[in-house]
């Protein structure tokens, strides 16, 4: 589709600056720094078709859309804003403190859906239920279904646990989301009321407060960079700022929970809720960037490369513990006890995307594509109408099938369910899914650099206005990556000299790209070829033969064991595969994975009985001999496990 | 002391039956089955002569009473009483909705220390603290700091989390304790009101609730062997029986959390809160016996030994989750993450013992000596001023010292706490400890067994009356168990033919009994000899020699680890020891563990660098050569750890 074809403003931009009113100007950019060392590319300028990628997002747009917009009215998340407007709160109301944040993160869903497909019902749809949320907008511009009514607790009456703000910035993002695709709208008008609000209440002679959940930071410097208004940024930096100073209450889980015991520019490790966490480095490197803050940009980097190094799982997910979804000490890394929230994956991609961006880093772009790929991808069902909502390395019990119809009240006790209590990973996967494209590529005044591999089309401008090299590079690629490694980078259009920068991830050992003159090595980071003319290609291949991986000795929880890789993709045993339970698979390090004709990744395993007694201590004693043969057993790409009915499963597979 | 030495009864019995009138048919015995394989004997027969636990008691009677007498006092949890006679609650009430329960624990704990000791202090602030106890029953027999008052939460309307019952359980059992070690009094009487007043509300008619927290049970059961009230079993029966079928509320921890998602004489496991799966597991137990309900009985000591087989730390800690505080599924033991609560010990000693009187099985035994040693014992500080509540096998950082004059706000972020705003355990260690003698020894009609060796006197009528082997057996034991293995058992008096049995536990094989015809190898269990006459003498030997231990293979979390243990108490390696963090550490487990002439454990070990990198995870690849020569390092007992100061901690040691 063309903009032209898109709907038109519906309300004057009165609030919104020029740079807004240009919706092309932002080519459904999720993220707009004003400056960085790579400009990154919208879901106008990147287009995803077929593939991996593209598959999920057909995906998302047959099933996850409506299968969260279902819930979300069937469980009263809606219907709340209804009955703001009908005076029946608080004792209509549904759902959790947080449950108008899931309607704006559907409405940002929709917003990038729209803008990417144009699809018209959709739109209506988008339009219909933001006029519902706009209804329930208080005049001052106060918006939240939880609090301020009588009945209700007061108006940021518990910053702690409220979610007053969180709910804000989420709503923040739907409208920029929506600014970004379409242009001026009553999302957007609301949105920028109630952050206006927020900046009335919160500002520097205001409450000197922050959320107990970050959120609102990421929002308020995306809205800044949307409307060029200087007090959405400032008020970015009062919460960052506040925040690490004890200006939260003190809980039983410590201040850490929600990064309240640090000030963010001198803690030197990611901690506390995973989500939270990761969520504030996301705004804080944004805070950093528009302000030119070095130390700041500094020490979020330093955050999460400290955190990638030493309390990520292998899939990229984060967050060690259950008690407090949060992140565990360093190397503390339980396959079983694995949180690794399919939100906190999010969140480790939107901060690492923008300390890519600002540092040319590939070990960012390669924590991007860990956790798309063992993550993101991992939460929902083959179907798109379930989710995992923690994403363990380990299943030590066959999991329940949820009920289809019921929502779970737990997060982490069945394999993918329809919906959950606290169902903030469902729309977040949407809204992550319709806006994947922005991922995808970057680019510069040289060139255009690709940080992931998806078949599709990439187009940018480069070079200097008038320059020599100005002008587009329109960039077909071809490519069946992650299950193959060979990636066509046709050329459809180009300058005259133009740069084209390919990742080669870190685990690429052996890598060659061809960009005319034969294939040469180049190591893992980015390399740099001249790009080619119009009609001419560049050939990248990556090794994505399966390969054993063992971790860093201190973590203690996979000693003696070993996981499966091929390219990005982390594999995994099942139960259904072994016809045993896993825990009982020994596997054979002597024999590389191989990839079956089929593309099926198989080990060389054997099974030991399992030890009986009634005591599981004593002399060491050596393992018993094998009950059957080695023989070859296929392993399940990790994403896709689970859609097979209840089973055991273990990324980690003991030697022997 | 003798009997007679101490204090006359206050108040008539007239609420008692002649059972307890007599107090020392009582013996001071904390549990008394009507039936039971082996008799308990109680803190009367059996007295602690310094070692090991004598010590402890020492301690417990100079330090640890005192230090949790003033804490109660200083947090206002015993002051709340007053208020509630001041008619100030609930705006003058501090303290969790527990904290009654901690007052009637520290009750109980002196009522056992005035009966092992005859303190006429201790005993007149005995009287003093439940004199503000009665003071503020209300005249129906109700008795709660927390509820029932105007702006609190009506009687019994939050029996999920209000844990109504399960403070009046812990005031039973205070009543209980001092029933059996001095006679009716007002705190007796206080308890008896107060369990007459749950029978009434809690009847076949009466609300059809249980309490989220099981304790009730256990103390019901303990009244009714006290009184001889048939209600009181009866109502235990109710309260065991009603749970299980989904009469709490489901929460998001799961109907699990506390044991109401299956019904008791159904369950297979332990599962859920840890401390709430004991305590209901040792009521259930005491229900069965006396109602002869051997399925019921059966189905706990399935529960129990499935826990022992496959949910239970080296340590004989139990509960593997912080979250919920509760059990993991089998061979979920993560050694860093252990919760191993303090009153989960207790709560499994609790249970063992019961299993162990009835089933005479030698396993449980094994896991009361377990647990004492490496969970009970652990938990006071080396001056008994501190606590550790969690006890996990692995301490990846090192703890902050606490401030001595600041309670905890967090169970398990620190070294040992002067206490903590749930204080649960440090009052449980002090019933604990001043009852211990409890569990050292029983009786049957043929004579006496010895279960627990510890310096110190055990007195048991043996025999039936007027038979040819009736009469009393006084035995001496002299011991440096468990630092030493031989056991000197001194027979003071006896009858014409009286049988010992002396528990060999399942780690000592090689042991040896000398009954006066020389050594004679025992296997683990329960070995009997022919008694000696007075002024004969048996001698145990069992060895304690250091040793290495390994876990059943699917404990994943300690794969390729080893622990040292010696006799029943588990080592662990210590940073102040090794001079780096120990997760470098890798032991030589071709040279067994010794013991140095001075006492010390030591292994043969050296410290690897620690890797480096941006990414915890890639090829495999040899660990890196040594970086110190192999040398010998001691270790500490587990129960001693964190005494000096912050350390980083291992139970389990890599080898290599």
């Amino acid at each position: 589709m063309t903009t032209d074809a898109r709907p038109a403003l519906e309300t004057p931009m009165s609030h919104l600056t020029d740079r807004t009113a240009d919706r092309a100007a932002q080519h459904g950019r999720p993220l707009v720094p004003s400056s960085a060392r790579w400009r990154p590319l919208g879901i106008d300028d990147v287009r995803l078709d077929g593939g991996f990628w593209g598959e999920l997002q057909e995906r998302n747009a047959t099933a996850m859309l409506d299968h969260t917009e279902r819930w979300i009215e069937r469980m009263g998340w809606s219907g709340n804003f209804d009955a703001a407007v009908a005076g029946t709160l608080p004792g209509a109301r549904r759902g959790r403190e947080f449950s108008d944040s899931e309607v704006y993160k559907l409405l940002e869903a929709m917003s990038w859906e729209v803008g990417r497909t144009g699809d018209a019902d959709l739109d209506r749809r988008l339009r219909a239920l933001a006029h519902r949320v706009a209804a329930a907008q208080e005049p001052d511009g106060y918006l939240s279904t939880m609090f301020g009514r009588p009945g209700q607790g007061a108006r940021w009456s518990d910053l702690e646990w409220g979610h007053e703000l969180y709910c804000i910035g989420h709503l923040i993002q739907a409208g920029v989301a929506r600014a970004r695709t379409h242009g001026d709208d009553e999302l957007v008008q609301v949105a920028v009321r109630a952050a206006d609000h927020v900046c009335a209440e919160f500002g520097p002679d205001g409450r000197q407060g922050v959320d107990g959940h970050p959120e609102i930071e990421v929002a308020l410097v995306e809205l800044y960079r949307l409307t060029g208004e200087r007090r959405y940024l400032d008020q970015a930096r009062l919460f960052v700022e506040r925040r690490g100073h004890g200006v939260l209450a003190d809980i039983e889980l410590g201040r850490s929970y929600f990064q309240d015991d640090e000030p963010v520019r001198e803690a030197t490790t990611l901690r506390g809720h995973a989500v939270r966490a990761l969520y504030l480095a996301a705004g804080a490197a944004d805070l950093a960037v528009e302000d030119g803050d070095d130390a700041l940009l500094d020490a979020v980097t330093g955050q999460v490369r400290s955190a990638l190094a030493r309390r990520t799982y292998l899939t990229g997910g984060m967050g060690a513990h259950h008690e407090g979804e949060s992140f565990g000490l360093d190397f503390e890394l339980p396959p079983d006890r694995a949180y690794a929230e399919t939100c906190a994956g999010i969140g480790s991609v939107m901060a690492n995307h923008r300390l890519l961006l600002q540092s040319g880093d590939a070990r960012h772009a390669d924590a991007v594509e860990r956790t798309l790929y063992n993550v993101l991808a991992a939460s929902p069902s083959a179907e798109g109408t379930a989710f995992f909502y923690t994403n363990p390395l380990q299943q030590r019990v066959p999991g329940e099938v949820p009920d289809p119809e019921v929502a779970s009240p737990r997060a982490s006790s069945s394999l993918r369910a329809p919906w959950f209590h606290v169902s903030c990973c469902p729309t977040n996967v949407t809204r992550t899914v319709a806006s994947l494209a922005a991922y995808v590529a970057s680019a510069d005044e040289a060139g255009v650099q690709l940080h992931q591999y998806a078949p599709g089309t990439v187009t940018a401008a480069v070079g200097e206005d008038g320059g020599d090299g100005a002008g587009t590079v329109r960039l077909r690629v071809e490519t069946a990556y992650p299950h193959e490694g060979r990636v066509l980078v046709h050329v459809e259009e180009a300058p005259a000299a133009w740069t084209l920068t390919l990742r080669v991830p870190a685990w690429a050992e052996g890598a060659t790209v061809d960009a005319g003159d034969g294939p040469q090595p180049v190591a893992p980071g980015y390399a740099a070829v001249d790009g080619p003319a119009a009609g001419g290609r560049v050939v990248l291949d990556l090794p994505v033969t399966p390969r054993f991986t063992v971790a860093d000795p201190r973590v203690d929880a996979v000693r003696g064991q070993v996981a499966v890789e091929a390219g990005p993709l982390v594999y995994a045993l099942e139960s259904v595969d072994l016809g045993e339970d896993v825990a009982l698979a020994r596997v054979d390090v002597d024999r590389a994975p191989e990839r079956a004709p089929g593309g099926a990744v198989t080990v060389r395993a054997r099974t030991v009985p399992a030890p009986e007694g009634d005591w599981p201590y004593g002399g060491p004693a050596p393992e018993p001999a094998a009950a059957g043969a080695a023989r070859d057993v296929p392993l399940v790409a990790y994403h896709a496990w689970g859609n097979r009915g209840p089973s055991t499963m273990r990324v980690w597979l003991p030697r022997g």
